[in-house]
């Protein structure tokens, strides 16, 4: 099967959204060994909705369109596929009653019009995929060799759709199983990991294995085909098991695809295992001012473990809240390994907790009043007395260094966890 | 003049990307209103880009090509273009030097291979644009009334090429001058504000009015075409004043492009006002779990008002570090307004400050042991004595009401800094 995705919206043309759904269908698509060969975005214009399904049907057997489901007169990718197909359309009673339904019960203050009638009509013939998030079903027309997919462009109404209904579709065409597991790495960047790799990413026809580079981060797809789960599972299990023993080091986190969709997952790694060894933390932070607490948080359970934070950006809160030797302060600067090392164990002194963490460092644009470097942070991790600090430079600007200082940070405590676990 | 955006990398179609490079582009260039009309994405294949400059220019006089650049054999962009226009490709010396440059000063690990010489290999009578942050320097070429440009397909080598050589030479291409100002709202949804501004909005011509929703927030843009800035400013102002009478209350900032890339600028402007103000905060957090402050943190020089932030997640430290009364607390819970207020005011007397907020919630996934829904959140603000509570009931999964939940704290300190200036 060979595939073309059309996107439809004026906002798309006029760079009003990002188009995430291409990304994301495109990358569902490919874990169940469906070829991608063209991605099309057309405006909210009938002639030219029609010019991109002639020109698609060239190359492709299967067109998926998102977006111009919707019940203004703007919307009009039904309308073009009915008439690429020839189909007169019809008020569908089932449609229609849903419809009733879904805008009594969510739109309270914007009420049923003549105009949700249009969401109703369906082309003959079509196959119907329900929407729980709106209004307009999705639909497929099918003639001989040929098929259209049109789901909603609201990723909201679009993803469970495709989850639900179009994905098992266009497995079922198919004999194959497919079985995809993911990896993040960490502490490796995305060329290094290719060489280091650069065997099996070649030889490998299945599995197959794939890299996406996240913000200082690599995620690793290996997706197997099989007849059975169970081989298929198999594949990727033995696969798996040749990258850990390259790379194993960088790896923090192997899952399904439950883990490949976040920025990063080290906050969550980190969480579970304090929460699994039943282990207390505190945090002191002054350049990540917050992030790092932040992102703890993130994972609800974490109560249990998490007992305070501090955000010591000032001086004054890290000789008052933590109890840093002034003269450490003064000799070696806020930001130096010693006071890193003084942050943590105050912090953890204070609260009285298993582990902790503290970060300080130059976050930019400029310099404190010191010659160190904008980019320069230390990080440092407290468990059950024991400390260490990691010196690192880190580009980019003040966001990127803040951020990737928290992650810099949640990492070596999540070794220190493996350690000592 | 008609624009395609063609797109080419295999990693696109293989969903390992997100497009961002099209939303971009669309935006700017509607902002000097040039038209786009279609969106074309291809993989790294020569026949297929060949194919699809040639639909491209059966519609339009221009093709922004983005990606397929560099060095590999992968990349064809520069190849099928000049293939295009018959265009015999020669070693550019300078273009050459500069990449010796590049890789010498920037990549130690990574020496120079025969392969970098492909990009110094140029199109007859190109025109070329600079590439600061990296070694494929943009490339247009015209062909009478046709023209294709291509760009780097990394975004931070594309954007200021764009920006800096590539936007201005399309505006030399017309007298027209264009303005553009931003505005964002908070408090209003889009749908709302498209109503309260329909008429607005459907009579307007010049400037033309724009609506773009973020997380919680609207973004407007007001973009006049005149033949000078200073004409084109007026009109611009004029409309502002307008958009400022029908729904200033919602307004939060006016500004410049600066203004319209991020998610949101509630914190900037908080963190401002607080800076001119000369006056102090501090933050107290317990369902925002330290993001307020990692917000603050985000604006540079703020030092001089952030005293210290603290994460309170548990009620030991609601009690300990904040002196919530216990009674508080078991008489009305940790989500309550009582709570609400007395952290804000607890934070603020422990830390001297002029200012301070906090926060407590439920963010679910699950409640809290009472029967408080989740999404209940109060936030409080404190400003040389005087407190608010807020009661906000916010939709979404746990990330989302964390993050709402700061921003509208953010909101009523940032009013409150208003009221009391």
């Amino acid at each position: 099967m060979n595939v073309e995705l059309i996107s439809v919206g004026t906002e798309l043309l006029l760079g009003d959204i990002v188009n995430t759904n291409v990304a994301y269908l495109s990358r569902e698509l490919a874990t169940i060994g469906v070829n991608v060969y063209r991605h099309t975005t057309v405006g909210d214009n009938k002639e030219r909705l029609l010019q991109a399904l002639e020109h698609a049907f060239q190359m492709n057997d299967t067109v998926i369109i998102t977006g111009g489901l919707g019940p203004t007169d703007d919307d009009v990718t039904k309308e073009c596929a009915a008439e690429y197909f020839n189909r007169p359309c019809y008020l569908h009673d089932a449609t229609w009653h849903n419809i009733i339904q879904h805008v009594t019960q969510f739109r309270r203050n914007n009420p049923l019009t003549e105009n949700n009638k249009k969401t109703a009509m369906i082309p003959e013939g079509a196959t119907l995929f329900a929407n729980k998030n709106g209004t307009a079903p999705g639909i497929m027309l099918q003639e001989q060799e040929r098929r259209i997919i049109m789901l909603p462009g609201p990723p909201r109404e679009m993803i469970p759709m495709f989850q639900e209904d179009v994905k098992p579709y266009l497995q079922s065409l198919t004999n194959a199983r497919f079985v995809s597991r993911y990896i993040r790495f960490y502490g490796i960047g995305e060329s290094l990991l290719e060489t280091k790799l650069k065997h099996l990413l070649e030889t490998q026809t299945n599995p197959t294995i794939a890299l996406y580079a996240k913000t200082g981060e690599v995620l690793l797809r290996v997706t197997a085909t099989s007849e059975d789960e169970v081989t298929g599972l198999a594949l990727v299990e033995a696969t798996l098991s040749e990258i850990a023993e390259l790379v194993g080091e960088y790896i923090y986190l192997v899952g399904d695809d439950s883990i490949a969709n976040s920025q990063t997952e080290m906050h969550t790694v980190v969480a579970r295992q304090l929460m699994t060894q039943g282990l207390s933390i505190a945090v002191a932070e002054s350049i990540t001012g917050g992030y790092i607490s932040s992102l703890l948080i993130e994972n609800s359970g974490i109560s249990n473990s998490f007992v305070e934070g501090v955000v010591c950006y000032a001086n004054e809160s890290k000789i008052n809240t933590l109890g840093v030797n002034p003269a450490t302060l003064s000799q070696y600067g806020a930001v130096s390994e010693q006071t890193a090392r003084e942050m943590v164990e105050g912090v953890a002194n204070r609260f009285k907790t298993d582990t902790a963490i503290a970060t300080t460092g130059i976050a930019g644009p400029n310099s404190d009043d010191t010659s160190k470097p904008v980019g320069l942070v230390y990080v440092s991790t407290y468990y059950k007395g024991k400390i260490t600090v990691k010196e690192c430079f880190i580009k980019g600007n003040r966001q990127l260094i803040r951020e990737r200082a928290a992650i810099e940070a949640l990492n070596e405590l999540r070794k220190q966890l493996i350690l000592e676990r």
